[in-house]
Parts: C-alpha cells; sequence; structure tokens
C-alpha cells in the first residue's frame, strides 16, 4: 500500500474562503479518481505551534495508482486553481507501508 | 480523532545506519504508548521528486492522548537521540477527522 502525504503552509495573503476552497475541491477527488482507498484534507488543528497549515493522507493500492491520482488533469486543477495561488511551502512524501 | 503527521529531511551527512535507526526506535514507540491507535513511519518510497526523506503518521483518540505521545520522554528520547542528530528540516500538522 502507498500512502501519500502533502502538507502545505499558506501566504499571509491568503483569505479563509481560499483556504476553505482548498479542502472543498480536494474533498472531490476520491469520488472523481476510484484509485483513491482513503482520503483525508483538512486544516492543522492549532494543537501544536510551528506546524504547517495544511495536509492531505490518501492511500493508494499501488505506485501505479498514486501516478493515476497524481497526474489526473482533476487533481492538477485543484493544484493549479485552489493550493498554487495560496502556496507558501509545501511538504511531501509517499510511504510504501 | 486526531492525525499526527510528521516528515523530516536528513542532513547530507547522515548515515544509512543513523537514518535506519529512526525507522526501528520510532517503531517501538506503539508497544510503549498504548493511547497510540495506528502508527506508521517509513522513509520516502522515491516515487516522487523533491520529497521529504521520511514520515510518521499517528491516530489518537483525541488531542489529549496526542499530547501523551508527543510529551511521553521515551518519544522525546528518539527526537534527541536518533531524529535531531541528523534533522536538516522538518514538517509537521495534526488533523482533527
Amino acid at each position: 500500500m502507498i500512502r501519500h502525504i502533502a502538507m502545505f503552509t499558506w501566504t499571509a495573503e491568503a483569505t479563509d474562503e481560499q483556504k476553505a476552497a482548498v479542502a472543498t475541491a480536494l474533498d472531490e477527488l476520491p469520488g472523481l479518481i476510484p484509485q483513491i482507498r482513503s482520503f483525508a484534507a483538512a486544516p492543522d488543528a492549532g494543537i501544536s505551534q510551528g506546524n504547517y497549515d495544511f495536509a492531505v493522507v490518501a492511500d493508494f493500492d499501488s505506485a501505479d495508482d498514486f501516478l493515476v491520482y497524481r497526474d489526473d488533469p482533476r487533481h492538477q486543477a485543484v493544484i493549479a486553481e485552489r493550493i498554487k495561488p495560496i502556496l507558501a511551502s509545501r511538504a511531501a512524501a509517499q510511504l510504501s507501508l
């Protein structure tokens, strides 16, 4: 199983509406991309200081299935239209579990 | 449920033995800290470029249970003795799911 993790920090200029639109757009992807086995996308809960602002954890049966998700044009549209306009920094990894 | 995510990059000087020792030490924590509901700690699988080197995803029933883990001296010992000596950068978030 491949677990994909991505974390983002937002620019100081990002509005609450723009931040919320990221979660809304990402949450549509599991209904569009059947290779997604498990999907969680949410803002940081504010428990610890120094955290990133938002994270995605998504599970796939295989690396090939992850690549289908990564390269899907609907996913790429969320990145281009919702994430990149407010993105300050990104951290990602894929774990083979 | 609280999902804790942490990702690390390692210094250029970090040895394979040091990197492997992080996973070995972290994998002992679920047997020591009963508040951990689910735990995965592994190196990046090498599927995508520009990724972090290692990630941890751990689930807890509550924020209080996460704080027990975060502040447990055995966890703090792994951070101090295994992670910090080879740490280049860290990204973390906790999601309320």
